[in-house]
């Protein structure tokens, strides 16, 4: 595989690689049933080891997972990337008899590079042609919503976020109360909290209709955090293949949605390639394509070019845009006297038209045009925030949150248009700035769910920034943020390669997990409970598996204790044999047990002594030096 | 090298091997003077590269970091293991005329040791006699403090904490207000404000006698967020040699303190070789040790043993203790019903211990006699959390907060024999019971420096435990933590390897970096602004040699992007030469500056429309593709 070369994935055999479609080990894919035989909700199904005890074995139910890896680890699913993804949502697109099947594309853009000859090598087989509302109707999730209706997406939804909660049967116990900043975490998520949150903006359910492929997933500040991985080739790397095995890599370690964020050439090919093979709702950043076309030179973009890119990429099947609408004019001189001036792209490109032009951006003057269009296929709203911050001496300050109350102001426009949006944020903030973001965010944007980049807690250590980040994503995604946008360990350094998606996935897998736990997501603890069990009783298969990452917990122990006899042991390398603590600890707990010691303060009375003298009687020493 | 082998540090030439000892790329070490010829506080001057701009070059001061390194990273040192550090507090503890210098070791195993055939081959050659307090004297560092004494070790302390404030005659500009939770910081960090937080109890300078190569450091809230790095030999795995290049490997990295926790063999000889090698304080756990002379047998442990212990360590010059005097008989049963029971080796040593004698612990009953010994030497109290949560559901119960409480009552006991105290923390703990670790620590240990392991704030990501608790000890570092004991990424699965302890320490130079930041630290974020600016200038190799790791900056940069040329280009691999963010923000930032734009609301007005004007007039655009 080139770096640099331009080929269609693997187009002798449209397969991936081994280690991307390898299955989980210790689990197998299971789908739970909604109200309708194709409403088919995925699972991982961990299966556990008995607890070994005196009195017998006792049984450990499987565990479920919540899992967004799509068909790629389905044994029964056949790969193919020339054919792309089953349609799971056709149906209920149809159904709802809301949109037209055009002809073909309907940018001329699209039309361009449908006849291009140069591009036949690369161009994905099976391009169905693009759906867009009917004339006087409204397609997106909100507007269902809005109406009382629940949709086949809403019930998907609440099925996939609720399926935590059937465990707690399965005895994994206790959980700390949460704190959680205002947030109304339910009990139970029924299709009707789906709904609900997405009618009042809260929550969105980014699902355009020429995404059929995608499995719909639910992003809001009452539901559980997501995680978005960044992928995209640029000028200078990546083909097409590897950003489709990028994607499938990202989507097996836990991102909910990716942003195809390419800038090289071939960018309209790639994505085709892409969002035909996502499971997950995939997101771009228009403006990008846009400034490839007038040749990276920002002060020739015009309205028609973008609003052209606009209806290319939506009638692919984008789920949502990031448009950088807030940066306006008023606001680039806010950036002059920062130590780090404009570092998001977008916002830099718009910067430099308003400069060039020196007039208002046109992102802002054409935004009712921009609702319409997206509404026309259900694209979400991301809106960028251009003036992010992009190092800690930056933060919180006039220009990023002139942006963010401009944000707010337009997030009412596309409500008003039924779309669904959400606020990007950033950035790089030290720690006491961060809840400060969060609740001038809920306040200024209406609480549309908030979607942020880390942010980075200091500006240090370049090639660690996924740690840097993972810290202030933990924060804010407690504080209330609804989608973590990842870091890679490359950042400001370089584009990540597999190893870095995968690092910078395990990362904000671990934010968004801890941020549930503080919460008080219903039933988020039983993860840490089931995992801690097999822990102390050194059921090491089932640590590793329950783990976000069973295959590195494997090999790192295998690098001191490969053998298969280690996986049972008693003990680990950091004691060794002679004497370790959780082996005491469960003797401890298990004369509790064979005493009925409820109140623990009753032990004492109740005869430790018993205890005490058993130990001392006690001839054999198991944990003897060898 | 072998991994079982127990020999002695590269026998033939004390030498360490290159990556360990090569000079941090554009630095070099330097020494800051103190009142007296021989305090001279090391620190790493970084060279910075000019500010390339239309009207000049402007030059950047060099930047100077805290330096941990000891004399590894001075080229004017001929590193010789054999022989050990030099004795840099020698003079001042003479000075100081309160101790003897005894004949040999005064405890029993010691001598044993010191004449056993056996491990002749394995002997660090040149132990000095140990040194004592003589009868009637104290010779701790809060002792003198109380009298109003401030040691050279105090100033030294001084000089290598406000060496930041120095730097701010380097125009590094602006900081954000810190939020303190309570904490003092300091403007300015004299002398007398050390002397003061050490009498007071609140700060510790771990300094024993025995340990002359040290150079001093403190640990206090009011003071920069330290950290600790464990290593260690086990039964299972490692040679001394390995230890002590871990050691050296981890100061180089920013280790502020080591802990040795061997459990194998030969930990006496291992020991000998670490500490006599070691730039930083040395704590251990010495129950570990106590353990291995009675085979494994906790139950068969006896005071006398652990005091020989004590002692033969004391006299080696371990600066700190890690004492689990809090694990009360009656506290066991508290541990009965939790998921993961004690996971604390030496509090479940301890437990077994209690339980198998159904006595109260003999460290709680002995404690005054401990602090006797602890005085003698001052070696610091590190109080054991052996009933620290191993899991989220166990945080902050019953067990955990009874052994705090009695920690902080043995520390008054501490503070009566002039003994140094610092009191060790959880384990794991989700993110929303963090603060209540903090202020139960603060009300019910007097302030008494924290020592905190992590916090991990989820259990559910073995091999990435580094990221777990990076998270847990940034908060908790905010919140008043002093020092954080890492952890690595082999955390539950194995021992850390050279590379683990590189990943865990720099995930903990960032957790107690984002502290300091959060907590306002003076100057703490001189250092982000100076990264930040070298970042936004394209001053490539400013921006790698800033960061806590240049090496691995510099390796992720040549990926894409390897050639010397590279790094002065102005652009990266991301978004390629097209189209670069921060270049066109330097564009407005310069054209801010030319027409002296200070009230950025005025820029509108003062012409913005020139500037628009040349950008439409340009004919050349620099970032064309190639």
């Amino acid at each position: 595989m080139s770096a640099t070369s331009h080929e269609a994935p693997d187009s002798h055999t449209g397969r991936l690689e081994e280690p991307v479609l390898r299955p989980f080990p210790g689990s197998r894919k299971i789908y739970a049933e909604g109200s309708r035989q194709d409403l088919r909700v995925p699972m991982r199904e961990v299966t556990l080891a008995d607890t070994p005890s005196t009195s017998g074995a006792e049984r450990n139910r499987p565990f479920y997972l919540y899992d967004t890896s799509g068909p790629y680890t389905d044994p029964e699913h056949h790969v193919d990337l020339r054919r792309g993804l089953p349609a799971v949502r056709a149906p209920w697109i149809e159904e709802r008899d809301d949109c037209e099947r055009l002809e073909g594309p309907s940018s001329g853009y699209g039309r361009e590079r449908q006849s291009d000859p140069t591009a036949a090598a690369l161009r994905f087989a099976h391009i169905r042609p693009p759906r867009r509302a009917r004339v006087g109707s409204c397609v997106t999730q909100m507007h269902y919503a809005r109406r009382g209706v629940i949709t086949p997406e809403m019930e998907y939804v609440a099925l996939r976020e609720s399926q935590l909660q059937e465990r707690e049967a399965g005895g994994f116990g206790r959980q700390h109360p949460g704190r959680s900043f205002g947030a109304r975490i339910p009990e139970r998520i029924t299709p009707e909290l789906v709904r609900s949150e997405v009618a009042r903006g809260r929550a969105i359910i980014p699902a355009n209709i020429n995404h059929p492929e995608s499995e719909p997933m639910i992003i809001g500040r009452n539901f559980l955090v997501k995680i978005n991985a960044n992928m995209g080739n640029s000028a200078l790397t990546s083909s097409i293949e590897e950003e489709v095995e990028k994607m499938v890599w990202a989507t097996r370690w836990g991102a909910d949605t990716i942003m195809d964020l390419s800038t090289g050439r071939h960018i309209h090919e790639t994505r085709e390639w892409v969002i035909r093979n996502s499971p997950v709702p995939v997101g771009t950043v228009p403006i990008y394509q846009a400034l490839e076309k007038v040749d990276g030179k920002a002060e020739e973009l015009t309205w028609e070019i973008f609003r052209d890119t606009l209806i290319e990429q939506a009638e692919q099947g984008v789920d949502y845009f990031t448009i950088h609408a807030g940066v306006r004019l008023a606001f680039v001189p806010l950036t002059a006297t920062r130590v780090t001036g404009i570092v998001s792209r977008g916002g830099s490109i718009m910067a430099k038209w308003c400069l060039a032009h020196h007039r208002e951006s046109f992102l802002y003057e054409r935004f009712e045009e921009i609702c319409e269009i997206m509404a026309a296929y259900d694209v979400a709203f991301s809106l960028g925030d251009g003036l992010r911050p992009g190092s800690i001496a930056d933060a919180n300050d006039e220009a990023q949150m002139a942006e963010l109350a401009t944000l707010g102001e337009l997030t009412q426009v596309a409500w008003e248009h039924d779309c669904q949006v959400m606020i990007e944020g950033p950035g790089h903030v030290p720690m006491q700035l961060i809840h400060e973001n969060m609740t001038e965010q809920l306040r200024l944007c209406h609480e549309a769910p908030f979607y942020t980049l880390g942010p980075l807690t200091t500006d240090i250590a370049p090639g660690y920034d996924h740690i840097t980040s993972a810290i202030g994503a933990a924060m804010i995604g407690w504080y209330g943020t609804a989608m973590l946008c990842y870091v890679t360990p490359k950042e400001h350094l370089g584009l990540p390669d597999k190893h870095d998606v995968r690092e910078g996935i395990i990362a904000y897998k671990i934010a968004a997990h801890a941020a549930d736990l503080a919460k008080g997501h219903p039933a988020a603890q039983l993860r840490d409970n089931a995992l801690s069990k097999a822990r102390f009783e050194f059921r090491w298969r089932d640590q590793f598996n329950l783990g976000l990452d069973p295959d590195r917990a494997q090999a790192y122990h295998d690098e001191t204790l490969p053998k298969e006899a280690h996986k049972l042991a008693h003990f680990c390398s950091m004691c060794g044999p002679r004497f370790c603590s959780m082996k005491i600890s469960q003797e401890v707990s298990e004369y509790a047990r064979q005493n009925k010691i409820s109140d623990p303060q009753s032990a004492l009375e109740q005869g430790l002594r018993d205890k005490a003298r058993e130990f001392q009687q006690s001839e054999a020493e198991i944990y003897q030096r060898r």
